[in-house]
């Protein structure tokens, strides 16, 4: 039974502009990501002609839209993704280069507020007649440019294409206006953004309408007519509060889910919250990979049946685990619950990551969990939506770290940096995270209120984590009443004084992981995982192995170790195979990145009649 | 087929008497059995007449024998363990009293070297008569003690009487004299201790014959005219070189492999190293606990089928864990396996250590996984072969730490400490090893060889560890060819300078222990271990929790305390009951040593319904 509770708040998010990130692993990311990606993606934006649709568009210069209708979306990923970057270090040039194209972007704005430049240049008279030519969905993209772009500039041009659009969109559908259930979601999510940074309630109430219209028949257009796709690829199958399970296309699945997390914080309708937690198991139980990675299927980009996880065949598409890590942060910040910011980590470390080459110029749209080694990373694709997305994913990686929670702060996500939160309270906290994080379990948080006080510190034990120690660097061992275990934290209450330095250890042991058994592909297999790490075998350092056609005993023991020169530094686990043959495992985030050859995840498991049991 | 191979030579012991325990660990346990445990039970054998036996037996003092056939032993055993204490550190008053002892025993000695006092005194006409009335039992616990004091001392007196004894064995038994298949194997490793002392050839010989013997119908007595007993309760079912399966009485069956090992490297007899190979695995892999433990049943003292492993009900005597020690020792040295160091390790931290109190003066007998709060140590037995098996087990514990291999040294257990080994070639290497183990999985170790040289050092990888870091602290990370892994251990072969040091990480993480399905009394339940340590919950700290009334989830976090004050030093695992109660975990072997309560090992499985799955 659904009903209206208001007191759904959660936590709150902390914004990746306050987080200042140090360490090696993510700051190398970053570096990569503002020197080579953002100009890469720019520069095939423009060599594509999706930059030049708009200028044709807004007439200011001649020819005709050239590429796929979706391709206005692209640009505003990478000016989102561009506007993140320059919230953390300022760039003129990079500035002066979104502002030529916000130029042309508004220019191609027709009067009413509509932006697409697909449909203004090629089919106007074909505007919202087919619900899958994604006109919202290039929107939705719009305006969650626009909002970055505000709040890295305080520049309110976008800003306001991005509003007079959403008007548009609120004049001609809602409430006695006319149907719409979107082909691919986003414009949802997108809309309460627009909410927040304005202010503007009609902007969630109308995404609360849109997301209100699917299940209901409104559906019309290519997808709805092809039977093999039918409206449960883009989720318009049964009404969002009856979910009950994941189904087709997974970036548009992910997207919805994402959306509902946002708008029940100002809906209050429990009715959504009962759907998310009812897709979110079925989601991780049954149609999730070990990398994060959801999606099996190249037929519908999506999901298939229950445990159907084939790993060579594996889709996995970039976007979608990106979108995993969307989602999960908000049921995380929904439900104040470690588990959901588990699933960010794993994406963060292992299904999005592995998307983009450690250059930063190249990419997987696909992420199979194993290959012969025909499967490379390139440098653009048709349909380009995987390498826009890590444009923006990578540089707002530190908003996963932390949450203001009702009596203080979680930290959900370890990496070294600083950052100020202000508590729900208004009290300000610095703290200061040292740590070799994924490599080493180590974490030491200096806590820095303005004023000694008592609050809450939770600190995430991560799901693959067993066992913990914490203390305080000065007292030693923290009291029984002063720490315990709540939600997949440790909840640390107690008052603090500047410069309280908290010390976490956490196991991080090398990992035999089995797959469930319903999983066929994974069966007689397994995997190595570290840390939040997930590992693969790699021909490239393993030539004398032959895809597929060795063993791995599951107590086998692994030298751990750090190369600091290899991969953009990472941590190898050097062992042997079951038939004796050295064997390195790196992460899988980093694979091919090196000389083409097989990778595998899980591998074979070789019966090890050699070990006592009980 | 069955074959002399001399090359089966394998690696040396070293004595424990060249290895200076410092670690809290053991250096604890070994102060409380010098001040406490030795004293205990001399004053037990005292009391009960065991030591008055000797005397009037040699007719010293009016009395009769009283106690059983097989008391002798006890007081052979506490004088080899004092005779390893006096090793360690000299103590005039007690060996005074040992000299003291050992001229009753040389009293009660008969003219032609017989020595038993019960038939000397009790039933003179029927000795040699009845095979399970432990005279070659005694008289091989006589050897073990005689070697121990002439080693610890240089006092031949003791040693003289073993002799006697053992050519009286000779004299009378043997090819072409009379059968014997000893109702409780024990003689036959004793000879071979008193060949290794005297070189005396014709002692292991007796003690191979004696071995052979067994499974061809000599047989006579009261265990063979016990039809729910039979040959098989002592091992003269089959000949040794046939055994398949371990079987009967446990301890008698340990100490026979015991000696088998022992023998097969004088006799070289390869039959003999397969037959120990099959009944290894069958015992390890079918028929022992996660303590260590065999020998399920009360009945028999010992085996029953496979896989029966109940908990409650758990016999495990403390001296078949104690002389799975000893048989592992012997297969570790026998085949350069760490696997078999892998079982001493965990009888040292569990099966045989719960044997005793940490005050050193109450001793389990038996040793059941799980208890209602009736289970209690207790200061003596009628039967005592535990506690006395325990005051030579642990003053030599240091034994089972090195071994010198063909090209240099293994690091087989891991202790704090020092040691000077003579390596096969003459080289004298001394190892300073700085470890907080159990509690910690770092260890330092320096190499300080008289003169830099190439050798090899192997360190033990212990088979709950996944993953390790291995480095010299001077030069950092090993190369490739430095550090292979091989049977179980991380070689390095390397040349050595004085004060090389080796740092070892083995991560020590929370494990959640699974048993095989076939193991019926632990479907549906898991155990805790972390580095060697099983952990147990007792009533005692977990107050809130019935017995069994309680579920454990397999993520569940612990936070991993070291309380120095508790149970003498151990570190705890605080975590919740999947009920959400706390949950505090205690060293198994720790147990009853507080309060009176419930203890369970093996604990439900909670269904963890929260977590995701690949």
């Amino acid at each position: 039974m659904s009903k209206i509770d208001h007191s759904v708040k959660g936590w709150q998010g902390v914004p990746f502009s306050s987080v200042n990130i140090q360490g090696a692993f993510w700051r190398r990311r970053l570096e990569v990501l503002k020197s080579v990606t953002i100009g890469v993606c720019l520069d095939q934006c423009e060599s594509t002609h999706r930059i030049a649709n708009f200028a044709v568009a807004g007439g200011l210069t001649e020819g005709k839209f050239e590429g796929i209708y979706y391709n206005d979306s692209d640009v505003y990923k990478v000016l989102e993704g561009a506007a993140y970057a320059l919230m953390t270090e300022p760039d003129p040039s990079l500035e002066a280069e979104i502002d030529r194209i916000v130029e042309l972007i508004e220019a191609a704005q027709e009067s009413d507020g509509y932006l697409c430049a697909y449909f203004t240049l090629e089919a106007p008279d074909r505007k919202w007649t087919d619900m899958e030519k994604h006109e919202m969905y290039n929107g939705g993209h719009l305006i969650e440019a626009a909002v970055a772009y505000y709040q890295a500039t305080g520049k309110r041009r976008l800003l306001d294409v991005a509003c007079r659009l959403a008007d548009h969109y609120d004049a001609v559908f809602g409430p006695g206006k006319r149907h719409w259930a979107e082909g691919h979601e986003e414009i949802e999510l997108a809309l309460v953004k627009l909410y927040r940074i304005t202010g503007e309630e009609r902007y969630w109430k109308l995404g609360l309408w849109l997301l209100e219209e699917r299940g209901h028949g409104h559906g019309v257009g290519m997808i709805w007519d092809k039977p093999e796709w039918g409206p449960a690829y883009c989720q318009d199958d049964v009404p969002v509060r009856d979910i009950r399970e994941v189904k087709g296309h997974a970036v548009r699945a992910m997207y919805l889910y994402t959306a509902m997390a946002d708008v029940v914080l100002a809906s209050g309708d429990t009715a959504y919250v009962e759907a998310l937690d009812r897709v979110w198991a079925h989601t991780t139980e049954r149609n999730m990979y070990l990398t994060g990675g959801i999606g099996p299927s190249l037929h519908n980009e999506g999901f298939t049946s229950d445990y159907d996880l084939p790993n060579e065949s594996a889709y996995c598409e970039t976007c979608a685990a990106i979108a995993m890590a969307f989602w999960n942060h908000r049921m995380n910040l929904l439900h104040g619950d470690g588990k959901y910011a588990d699933i960010v980590e794993r994406e963060m470390f292992n299904g999005a990551l592995a998307g983009i080459s450690l250059s930063g110029d190249k990419f997987f749209y696909v992420n199979p969990l194993a290959s012969k080694g025909e499967h490379h990373r390139v440098e653009w694709f048709h349909t380009s939506c995987c390498p826009t997305n890590l444009v923006r994913f990578l540089p707002a990686i530190g908003q996963y770290a932390y949450a203001v929670t009702e009596n203080g702060i979680a930290v959900n996500q370890y990496m070294d940096g600083e950052t100020t939160i202000a508590a729900a309270d208004g009290r300000k906290v610095r703290l200061i995270q040292s740590t070799a994080y994924p490599w080493e379990g180590r974490i030491a948080l200096a806590v820095l209120p303005e004023q000694a006080g008592e609050f809450e510190i939770r600190l995430r034990v991560p799901g693959w984590c067993r066992g913990y120690r914490v203390s305080l660097q000065e007292e030693g061992r923290l009291g029984d009443n002063e720490a315990r275990l709540e939600k997949g934290y440790i909840v640390l209450n107690r008052k603090w004084s500047p410069g309280d330095t908290v010390l976490l250890d956490l196991d991080m042991p090398v990992e035999t992981v089995r797959s469930r058994p319903e999983a066929e592909a994974n069966r007689g297999r397994i995997a190595i995982q570290r840390g939040p790490v997930v590992y693969c075998v790699e021909q490239t350092g393993n030539e004398g192995l032959d895809y597929d056609a060795f063993a791995l005993s599951p107590h086998a023991p692994f030298a751990v170790e750090h190369r600091e020169e290899l991969l953009g530094g990472v941590t190898v686990l050097r062992g042997h195979t079951a038939e004796g043959m050295p064997l390195v495992l790196t992460p899988y985030y980093a694979w091919d990145n090196r000389e083409a050859g097989f990778m595998q995840v899980w591998v074979r498991e070789a019966e090890d009649r050699q070990l006592y049991r009980f």
